[in-house]
């Protein structure tokens, strides 16, 4: 009798935050979308950022917002990454750290953020905010990125 | 037949855009989360902070990215906004433009947009990524924001 109630309990708690976004999730879709970030982070420090660009999605509907606006599409934001980071000096050494995963329903997931470039002409760093979708063949890509430099003190 | 073949085309495309996001959807979800950035429009326009914040999630898990890094809380997003926006003039009039509605699976939407602040002391204005979600009792509020300022050309 005890066991049903526990589990009468467990059950309307299960149900109260159903509801809620999971925060720091341990499952199979957190692991793939963490490897996804660094596939990413791993192509960026051998200079690879054809191979970085990877973990987006390949669309015309992939958008990227930041103090320049919204740039529209796979393309748009390719040439982006090649504008702003022309060399391997630019590009420096990259770190994602700080990751926090929130999956939203079944095949998106909210992912926030800190990046810091380490690199001889100076460092920068920042954080973003990635919305990751889950797809039929690819996997989990990102959808949408929003990313802010932030002045390093 | 020809209605059979018609019948199973439309169902082949439904199945392929499936897992791809929704843009511009015209249900009424899309019109929730505008209802709610209308309201917060509204709320900004007559002074009212207390107002304008009742869109966003009342919890200590919301989070405000930025170039000042994460603000973390009701509380936190709540302070930012007072201290940014101390008076009316600061405030200034809030005009939201060009929103993008995306909704990721039955409970969680993106939206992305420009915001614009017509002031005496000087206009600002950038973009903005939020992510919706759908509580139970409040319905639509915003659990992620990621705000910029771009340069007014």
């Amino acid at each position: 009798m005890r066991l049903l109630w526990l589990a009468a309990a467990l059950l309307a708690f299960s149900l109260i935050f159903a509801g809620t976004p999971q925060a720091q999730p341990s499952g199979p879709d957190a692991a793939a979308i963490k490897k996804v970030l660094e596939t990413q982070q791993d192509a960026w420090n051998r200079g690879d950022v054809n191979a970085f660009l990877e973990g987006y999605w390949r669309s015309p509907e992939l958008t990227f917002s930041g103090s320049n606006g919204i740039a529209r599409g796979f393309d748009a934001v390719r040439a982006r990454y090649q504008k702003n980071y022309p060399d391997r000096a630019a590009m420096g050494t990259l770190d994602f750290s700080a990751l926090e995963i929130r999956l939203l329903g079944h095949d998106a997931a909210l992912v926030l953020g800190h990046w810091h470039l380490t690199r001889a002409q100076g460092d920068i760093g920042g954080v973003f905010s990635l919305v990751f979708q889950r797809f039929p063949n690819e996997g989990w890509r990102i959808i949408h990125d929003h990313t802010s430099t932030v002045p390093l003190t």
